[in-house]
């Protein structure tokens, strides 16, 4: 049976250069780079170049760079220790309804911690409008944190036009970049950026390893104490294979984005396009223009998302319904429900995420597999069953 | 030149067994244990059969491990997780003057958020009294965390004890057992610990990998939040070459215990031994009995540690003079002072971490090499001058 993978929003697979460049650290290069001796200093060359590797991608300078253990955790940290830096200035943030939850849940917790929230809703294509931003700042705000692109539906926001507005008001100015770093082009100075999250295993590196980039005049409190690795910002052994492996797959996505980006498009596209001309009642969901490249987002009317996997997978093929970090938890995609659809329509969400291995044989083979599975859902479905009958109870 | 690396206190290297069971997760095993497909079901298996195996190590359930990614990030997770989780009983904690900064920094964290910390004081071997531990116990103390071993002068502490005191005022009790986990027999039930850190880097298993036991009926606040896994403890895409090969390191462990316990004590009392007899105005730090079976640590009078760690380093030998997450700020070690020695005799410390495959021939090159160094930078110091001319100032 063909297997196709497309499920890379939920992580992508290493690049055989990336897994080259990190096997001489699982080896005899196996120092601590704290260490003031050979195998000490063979570990620090290589986190130098790592740090250079990933501010080259995101037009940082390297001293604004620091590893963390995952893009959850860049998050975390971010949220956290921004607004943590900042309270004594004042205790409400602003974030955007389609957060990942690493952002949301974060901003829960300083909740509880006596900060107050306020969420910027999305329109139907799930798309952030920098006046509802603007309109939510207090002279007590601290933090904006709004994502650049959302993983689930691809939408990708205006976050220079955010920064701006941001900027305008002194607020420091987060972007979750996990879905859009190393896939579109990021630059931190021209969006105008104070601190941006990104995760190794979104763009063929390796998991266990994010980075946080934090400008340089802003000032952040850590999440991990204990060392002064990192600056003093993040403590602990740092996770050199994974880092090494980061830096290497940040070096291969400058290099080849736009060949990536046109590949991924293509492939998109020709889904987005095919998916609904061979099933009905499928919804396109996110935007349709600004959108990230690999991402095709799709609500099918009448069925569970759930199911659909299923039966995907027993063709081979790997989806998600949502996001990974929730697929387990089988709840309805809180993206879907701030972007306005209705919950049962919310429940037939299927996402298939491109990557650079994938190829138009590959969505061919969806287009063909998918419309039987649709079908046989669609005949165990009591609303279908009514929709059938009396042609009401479709979106 | 032979090489001789004897700092295995900052890390190890990777046991070839270890490797080879991490490569197929840096290669088509690459899924992400969240989702519902093969690539989900394959990442998913690895991480139950890792967490069952670090769960044989220490005694535990499988459900009582939560991955972490770091040591550092375990005691964080253990002392603010856990304080923050009882708050509503009080806002006081013990800690060891001896802990690892990872302990001692977020107890100083939670000092800014209102909590008062009550500091255990230890002797001159570094060994904590529980009744000492007793004694600062008051009714609104709602944690304990104590060590189990010190990485630095090698002390095993009397945790049973100390458990037994927490137990009979029905506090929790975290053990930070980074440095004694993998090495020597550590079983959470016979020693009564109701969370532990572990961390794979310490026992020939990867970097950017920990773990905290915590005890079924004990609950702790993430640290991390976001999605849900690790039964929403935890938060983050787990990174699951890295926890395969600390599940593999950690079966490797257990097996081979008895006699790595033995093979290291053997290389450590040799040196123990030897280096005194060769080197005048020496001293052992640490308990002379209840030691790390790797562990030999000095105090050599008239000179600077780093001194001494450079010579070693060109001679091919790489050593430490303390702690690695913070050998780099160039601080005498807080660990020698509290245990009382002079400010300038703790600047001669220098400590040497055996293992597995070091050998007697890596103990007599020590023995062989030192002599002249300690000559050399004596021959350099105003110390040791006036000490020669007037036989005052020695410790």
């Amino acid at each position: 049976m063909r297997k196709v993978y497309l499920d890379h929003a939920a992580t992508t697979p290493l690049l055989p250069e990336v897994r080259e460049a990190m096997l001489p650290y699982l080896d005899e290069l196996f120092g601590n780079p704290s260490c003031l001796h050979d195998w000490g200093d063979a570990a620090r060359e290589a986190l130098d170049t790592a740090r250079e590797q990933v501010a080259g991608l995101i037009g940082a300078s390297a001293e604004e760079v620091i590893f963390t253990g995952s893009g959850t955790e860049s998050n975390n940290f971010a949220v956290k220790g921004l607004a943590l830096a900042q309270q004594g200035k004042g205790k409400h943030l602003i974030v955007s309804s389609i957060e990942h939850f690493s952002v949301l849940h974060s901003a829960k917790t300083l909740e509880k911690w006596g900060f107050e929230i306020a969420e910027v809703p999305v329109d139907e294509h799930g798309m952030i409008d920098p006046d509802e931003v603007r309109k939510r700042i207090r002279k007590d705000t601290v933090l904006i944190s709004i994502m650049h692109a959302n993983s689930e539906v691809g939408t990708i926001e205006p976050v220079k036009e955010i920064a701006t507005v941001a900027k305008e008001n002194s607020i420091p100015f987060h972007t979750d970049a996990i879905a859009s770093a190393g896939t579109i082009p990021v630059d931190v100075k021209e969006l105008g950026i104070d601190a941006l999250s990104l995760a190794g295993n979104q763009f063929y590196g390796p998991k266990g390893v994010g980075a946080l980039y934090v400008r340089k005049e802003v000032r952040i409190i850590p999440l991990l104490d204990g060392g002064i690795q990192e600056g003093g910002r993040r403590a602990g052994t740092e996770n050199i294979p994974a880092i090494v492996g980061l830096g290497k797959a940040a070096e291969l996505a400058k290099e080849n984005m736009a060949a990536r980006v046109k590949h991924l498009s293509h492939l998109r596209d020709r889904l987005l396009t095919g998916l609904p001309e061979r099933i009905g009642h499928v919804v396109v969901t996110g935007h349709p223009e600004n959108r990230l490249p690999g991402n095709a987002s799709f609500c099918v009317e009448f069925i569970e998302g759930e199911g659909m996997l299923m039966l995907l997978n027993s063709q081979g093929v790997a989806v998600t319904s949502g996001s990974a970090c929730t697929s387990r938890a089988l709840k309805v995609s809180h993206v879907l429900i701030a972007m306005g659809l209705p919950h049962a329509l919310a429940q037939g969400s299927v996402l298939f995420t491109f990557g650079i291995d994938n190829s138009e044989e590959d969505v061919d083979y969806v287009l063909e597999v998918m419309p039987p599975i649709v079908e046989r859902l669609r005949q165990m479905s009591p609303l279908y069953a009514k929709f059938s009958k009396t042609g009401k109870g479709g979106a």
